[in-house]
């Protein structure tokens, strides 16, 4: 990153620091449960941190115009809302991915087992309704129980698509129902919050969905590319369980039958055996394929930017722009 | 079952039968996703069929008031959603369970897999949520909300003392979670939809909780006792899974410490091996073990009648006054 970069990082950061930290505390605190064991598991899954770029793109959506103290509250809650979500869905996952581990820690299913994981997981979902639900708006329901559906189905459709060399347009749709349509979500229910009209509102999605779709891309570059130390799990962790995301399918469309074949013996034994990750490397070398998807993943960027232009100038809007750069330029 | 019981069946079932029909009808649509396989699974589950007995519940508990058209159309949409609701319970259950056979038929994660089960429970727990949505009625959800983490908990409690002879108290906890909890439910809302007091709508809570627990020991009971045929399941399945239920525990509480070995080593080997189905019958048979629960159960029967007692005379209450005998005179 740039110093320019980093000081843009900086001021998106501190203009919702304090209710991140709000955030932070609204999760820990609605993860209690009087089974000792679930609370004990909410714990570990929060603790494990994450990015929090849902939550803090909530709150930038509803900093664009003028919020209230209520809304502010609102903001905070339901931040925390996605966040628990999203857990939710990183725990269920899991248990269907088999991950060993998690943003560099052992999965909760490895540590408490596939059972509990999915009870786990249950009542997450279920609190994040029930906090939701505090904020008696149904709108806001719909959308996220909407979101909630949207997301196992494309989970679903992942697992049965596992193994095969999926078109562009399915992993398009993957990322869609799986990332972007919680980013969308995200800036959606800030505008909800801070009384955007309905137009903006769905710029504001816009925006998300467009957002989400760099951001995936961008995680299954990094997926194949990066190392386990910055990852915090194995690498090529995709290609080992079966999914061809979109740097592979570059290769795919471009590549000598032979070389078809290196990437289906991975898929299908499920580990680097027969073919070596470096061997994956070179495929993705000799066909540019990282370009080609980090150039998918830069064009989303631009289209998110494209969408907010309209919306009246703010620090939080500054801070809308500069986020979709941030996203494609990481490297964790 | 006496003819007078065959009548009083017949009478109770009539009361609600077209209902009954339209919530089949309704539950069959609501179970429809655009991921053809959600669809397949969410069908299989819905044929697979139940005793409804949640849904019965809900649509007499509302005839028990004045209910205009809307409350009925939302009685027949709520009911449809208490058995979505039961049944997402039901298809994680069995993953954690590693049930092979529910009603008669494989499970769904024998046919499924373990991963697609997870997530078509997840979606069935959205599109629950989703139809109750449609209702726009804050209250109905924070109930249902609550209701479904309720059991989540309960079966966690389950999972964390598997294997090992609970007590009396921790017994009553799970089913009061597990089952009763769910029933009350239903009676509250069908209370809630006909425009019951809040005293009358305690009164059908109370009446659900109990009637619930009568169930569930009697399904207990049922477990132990009936033959496969009638079950639609292996017997004992839950002394093999490491569950103690009513009359295992009444005969713990009096047996020699060689006859308590017999009990553990069934629940540690999870099977019938160094110890026969026909050893743990004659255990119940010697410390009338059956009797005992079946007393509980019969207890519990009494108190839901006694709740009810003061609600106005109808042929709602009527049915309502003896599903309860039927639940402990049922043998299936």
């Amino acid at each position: 990153m740039s110093s320019q970069d980093l000081r843009n990082a900086k001021g998106a950061f501190d203009l919702v620091r304090d209710d991140l930290v709000a955030i932070e505390r609204e999760f820990g605190a609605e993860t209690q449960s009087s089974v000792h064991a679930i609370a004990e598991i909410g714990e570990y899954l929060r603790a494990g941190g994450g990015k929090r770029i849902r939550p803090m793109l909530l709150l930038l959506a509803s900093r664009l115009f003028a919020l209230d103290a209520a809304g502010r509250s609102s903001a905070i809650r339901l931040g925390a809302v996605v966040e628990i979500i999203h857990t939710a869905t990183l725990v269920h996952d899991d248990i269907i991915d088999e991950a060993r581990i998690r943003r560099g820690r052992p999965a909760a299913n490895t540590r408490w087992g596939n059972s509990k994981c999915v009870l786990a997981g249950d009542w997450l979902y279920m609190q994040a309704f029930k906090v939701a639900v505090h904020g008696r708006n149904l709108r806001v329901l719909d959308v996220l129980i909407d979101v909630t559906q949207q997301m196992v189905e494309g989970e679903f459709l992942q697992a049965e698509r596992l193994g095969r060399c999926v078109s562009v347009d399915e992993y398009l749709e993957l990322i869609l129902r799986k990332t972007a349509c919680l980013f969308s979500v995200c800036t959606r229910l800030g505008g909800i919050l801070a009384g955007a009209t309905p137009e903006q509102e769905e710029h504001l999605a816009a925006y998300g969905r467009s957002l989400g779709m760099a951001f995936q891309i961008v995680d299954d570059v990094l997926d194949l590319t990066a190392s386990e130390d910055v990852l915090g799990k194995p690498v090529a962790s995709d290609l080992r369980e079966g999914k061809t995301t979109l740097a592979v399918i570059a290769v795919l469309e471009k590549c000598t039958p032979e070389e078809r074949r290196l990437i289906e013996t991975v898929l299908r034994e499920g580990a680097f055996r027969s073919v070596t990750h470096q061997q994956i490397l070179d495929l993705l070398n000799r066909y540019d394929a990282v370009d080609i998807a980090m150039a998918q993943a830069r064009s989303h960027a631009a289209e998110a930017v494209k969408t907010i232009c309209t919306l009246p100038d703010s620090d939080a809007k500054r801070a809308l722009l500069w986020v979709p750069e941030f996203v494609v330029a990481r490297n964790s």
